[in-house]
């Protein structure tokens, strides 16, 4: 499966118009050691104590995947979406299995099947490293202040976590550069697939419901983390709670969100308007159809591609809905606003200085490479293999300091498990994407353009992408294996033509790199310190940062909104489902609904949305209620969420989840699973 | 063979920057009654005079299928672009001749084929009929002001062809309304292919090259126009001369530009920026990914997409430049000053008004309607037949004055032919489109709108796209003849599944006019008349109006321009083509190029840029030098023309031109005519 975007952590939207600015209504993406309590409760009447979000965070479980997920038991149960393990489901299946179709429900814990890639971790401490890492880049700018910066992130990554077997120890960069803090995690490598209904249960409705509400999806799962093959007893866990959510009550979602641009300022809205969305959308949307196409061509193709397409599907809903949301006047007008008012405090503030200028020029050089590096990367995982391969190689022998983020002694143990788990990968959807990503390379940068002609020599998009994907046997983990234990020799030595190509690509794709520090991220990392110190001068600690994919807590509460003049009820009901069903594909119901239609108790509650304010990446959270309970997981986020990345809108903004009274229904009457009821505490009817 | 958009007259681009206000330079699409002799005197020294005019408008020639043409011979032969008889080509094509491919190049006339749905036709006299429309308006607003329009125009032109075989009358709106002419043609509709060299030999390059330059495409062909079975003895023609263009010469573009939007508000601006660019870049790039992948099946569907795919790259192309160059805030800003500008005007003269206010309002309503308006009518071409079918039968029971354009006494002649002319159509190629534009239209107006269920019913895109196009009989034309000559009582009675979906939406389509009249177009044709008048205060004369695929005027030079300051040099020779050729497509050269290498001259002059201004539409238009010979064909703009649509750049924006020194020697060498050469006057060397 190639995943040529983040599409998991694109996977949830979230909102509109608070902007940045003080955090209002239910808005904010909090980290654990500055939950706003006092806020909450001067909304609320209530909020949680210490004790309450220790236990919380201490079962809240990050899946490498670019999910979110929580364990739900003593056993190491993990709840998270069924499409969080859809790339999982495509991955165990066989030719006579196909489990994306009908889903995974083992009869024991012994036929639990591994995910190939999937890794969970759970948050142990949270340290802030700010003046540590400031004082190791001084006044370092460009290239340099990256370099120092990284040097100084690797090593204090590798001194945190010495056990790199059971933990791991990430540097999470805050406010573009303006804090940073080192989160170390238990982390759990051994993760196995417990549950998953059928495709179509998940995906009732397809890509024309995703992003909309009133919703039917029974988008859950649940995983296992092993170790040293036996379930692991995590350090705490959430109770299950499958009952009825209740308007207006307080909901609280964690999860790992994985990106928002609520802090960027004009000139980096403009660069995403006006350059990266339009870029993304064509071509994102030409991909799309040439996977549709090729789905008809056979039964065992639309099967071995619905992973994708529904990845392809859901980023380009993401992108079309943060364009629509970026050429709304009033909604950039906004975002101008807010900016104004930082401008006016930092005029009176001579430290703050002017980073707004230096954004500007940072923008305008990332104008002039953006296309380049955009395409010097062309999209397929086993071109991926080869990139990591031959970039492995020469990084390992370099002192931690000097190595590619990816590459340090922190990282290296996840880089090596993406290459080596046995992830199977179709001929034809490798080339799909090759062919695919190197005529648009031809198409933007244009015929005659140095990097083309890199990418292309004499040869064509397809005749190049057929070449390659026949001729690689980097589908083979065994080969890869020998590659990354045979280090340089192996890679110089190596004839294969995906490696070959990765290795004629490396120095440009490198030098790309090093002009991206140099001219972009080293200016936009020293201007956003600046750019903090104006936000913490006027808004205080009201000031979230921006999501990072690191773990994050967010309340709000359940409730609908008005859609035309039409209120929204907040909470569907299994039965709706059968009466949304038309028959037709994605309007037809799940084998397993229609079978069991007479047995499904309808009146329980399917899915209900919050004001919980969330993004991609924060699929599979679970939604807590005061209580410390589980009473969903969120799936999704309303239409009106997908400028979310730039803004929040409490009056529209929406977090979708699916209800545990749902899931366990399911698991009663759909798909009957006493062993998992049982674990999870659910009692007899 | 499909063509979901006004594929042809968007084939040429134009232009950045003056925008507008005054022509400058060698901007202006002008009407033959409006040359701008004086100011083309004062830059150049010297300017056509009456005579000189009428004899090239005499001999020019437009082509129904929405491109331009003329005269080149006393027996009726025509020169135009290859592309624009490509899909006469795709339509002539058998299973074991592939004219695309290959070209057409007939032994004898007698072997001239017809070309499906093509007619050709030339200007005889032009009239202004502003104030008879306007009287008939009156002080008539919203639906009532366009039915008033409309009527009048069916009178007029009515009245001033009673010949119908052989002459065709059309007023012209200009300046949105602010100015109407009458043009009356003599028309031949029956027109075949004599000449058209291999598809590669145009198309080297391909999508890649398109709408750049250097260039190397042999874009020309002929066609010849008969009647009763002869070849046609035109009014005029114009000289044939294959010499080497010579630098800063002056250069006359004589044709069709079919639509620009350089008159447009700035409501107008911010709906095609912040609307109608996304969604189409959006859906177009899909059908593009479709198509492609399709067309890989086999060399059967390579074959028969290729005229659909170059239609859809070049749109796709056209609307990203236009996307850019709306996304440049320098280039609107300039747009806008002009705005500011004739506001200006406008505040000194109360006559006026405040005509912008009611085009933001127009525009306001656009923006409800756009999505319905575009969905409701869904691509394919047996679905238009239908929907053509089902209107013309109400339609022809009603007075000229009640009609819909289209349906009137003088337009109904085009429109039988469209339906009665026997063009092919493959079953793939229509299922392709009709999903796609149905599964669009579900996705852009979502799952629960109304007109989604009305389009869809209980149905999948998929399955009504194949229910209707394996049930149809109309792409058979005795079936349609039948149905047009039965008239409403064969289309009550039909069991046609696409007539019976066209009678389903056709009371809905109605609706959706008559409201765009009501609120859209009205509004925007009352204001029109202010902001003309706005328009000649400020600028005079040199106000020309925006094209309209009537018969315009366009002078300039042979020119080059500077790209990222390295000077491109205006002309390329033939020699330049296997210099460049690859072997690899679309970069592979023509077989017959290849085998013939040695024979051909390298050094003739093969494309061209010069100055002049046009757009699609402008494809085929003959460059004609002082004398006003013709010494080439303008088949393409450059990339900095795409934003032509807005505003032209006198700096950056270039036509492009096949040179008839080019064809000779193709028509020589590569591909022996000797007696085409010898009708078209050249000498044996």
């Amino acid at each position: 499966m190639t995943k040529p975007f983040l599409l998991i952590a694109t996977a949830l939207g979230a909102s509109l118009s608070t902007f940045a600015a003080p955090a209002l209504a239910d808005e904010g993406m909090w980290t654990f050691d500055n939950f706003p309590a006092e806020q909450m409760r001067k909304d609320y009447g209530w909020a949680p104590d210490q004790k309450w979000l220790d236990r919380t965070r201490a079962a809240a479980v990050r899946l490498t995947g670019g999910c979110s997920a929580s364990f739900v038991s003593n056993q190491g149960l993990i709840l998270t979406n069924q499409h969080c393990v859809a790339s999982c489901l495509a991955n165990i299946s066989t030719e006579t299995s196909d489990y994306l179709l009908n889903g995974f429900r083992p009869a024991t814990r012994a036929e639990e099947k591994p995910c190939p890639g999937q890794q969970a971790e759970v948050v142990t401490t949270i340290g802030d490293v700010t003046g540590d890492i400031k004082n190791a880049i001084g006044s370092a700018t460009g290239e340099a202040l990256i370099k120092a910066r990284d040097a100084r992130i690797a090593a204090i990554e590798a001194a945190g976590c010495p056990d790199k077997a059971k933990t791991r120890c990430q540097v999470v960069t805050l406010y573009g550069g303006g804090k940073y803090s080192l989160y170390t995690y238990r982390k759990y490598s051994d993760v196995r697939l417990a549950w998953a209904p059928e495709g179509r249960a998940q995906g009732f409705g397809g890509d024309p419901d995703n992003f909309n509400f009133p919703r039917y999806a029974l988008d859950g799962s649940f995983l296992r983390a092993y170790e040293n093959g036996k379930p692991v007893t995590p350090a705490a866990f959430l109770k299950w709670n499958p009952r009825t959510p209740v308007l207006g009550e307080a909901t609280f979602v964690v999860g790992n969100p994985g990106s928002t641009s609520r802090l960027w300022t004009s000139s980096q809205i403009a660069f995403e308007r006006e350059m990266r969305l339009p870029v993304t959308v064509a071509t994102l949307s030409e991909l799309r159809g040439r996977l549709i196409r090729a789905m008809d061509e056979s039964p065992q193709k639309r099967s071995e591609g619905q992973d994708d397409l529904d990845g392809i599907e859901n980023s380009l809903k993401v992108y079309l809905g943060r364009q629509k949301a970026l050429n709304d006047p009033a909604f950039t007008g906004r975002l101008a606003a807010t900016e104004a008012q930082l401008k006016d405090v930092a005029a009176k503030n001579a430290a703050i200085g002017d980073p707004w200028t230096a954004v500007d020029g940072a923008m305008a050089a990332n104008r002039k490479l953006y296309l380049a590096s955009r395409f010097i990367r062309p999209t397929s995982d086993l071109y991926n293999y080869a990139r990591t391969l031959v970039r492995a190689a020469a990084e390992r022998t370099k002192p931690d300091a000097e190595r590619l983020p990816g590459y340090t002694t922190s990282s290296l143990p996840l880089t090596e498990k993406t290459i080596l788990d046995p992830t199977p990968h179709h001929a034809w959807v490798e080339e799909l994407y090759l062919e695919w990503s190197l005529s648009k390379a031809r198409e933007w940068l244009g015929a005659d353009d140095a990097d083309t002609k890199l990418l292309l020599g004499k040869e064509s998009p397809e005749g190049l992408a057929a070449r390659l994907i026949s001729g690689t046997k980097l589908g083979d983990p065994a080969v890869r294996k020998a590659l990354w234990e045979g280090g340089q020799t192996a890679i110089d030595a190596s004839t294969d033509p995906m490696i070959v190509y990765a290795r004629a690509l490396d120095a440009r794709d490198r030098e790309l790199t090093r002009l991206a520090n140099a001219e972009v991220n080293g200016p936009l990392t020293a201007a956003s310190a600046g750019l903090a110190d104006a936000r913490f001068a006027a808004f205080g600690a009201s000031a979230y940062p921006d999501a990072t994919f690191s773990l994050r807590i967010s309340y709000g509460k359940v409730a609908g909104w008005t859609e035309r003049g039409k209120a929204i009820n907040p909470v569907t009901t299994i039965g709706g489902t059968f009466e949304r069903a038309t028959g037709a594909a994605p309007f037809d119901l799940a084998p397993a609904f229609a079978a069991n239609e007479a047995k499904v108790d309808k009146a329980v509650a399917y899915n209900f949305v919050t004001t919980n304010d969330i993004i991609g990446g924060n699929s599979g959270s679970p939604v807590l209620d005061k209580a410390g309970t589980v009473i969903g997981a969120a799936f999704d986020g309303n239409i009106h969420s997908l400028g979310g990345n730039y803004g929040y809108d409490p009056e529209l903004n929406r977090t979708v989840v699916v209800s545990a009274a749902a899931l366990t229904e399911a698991m009663r009457s759909i798909y009957p699973s006493p062993a998992l009821l049982a674990e999870l505490g659910v009692k007899k009817r």
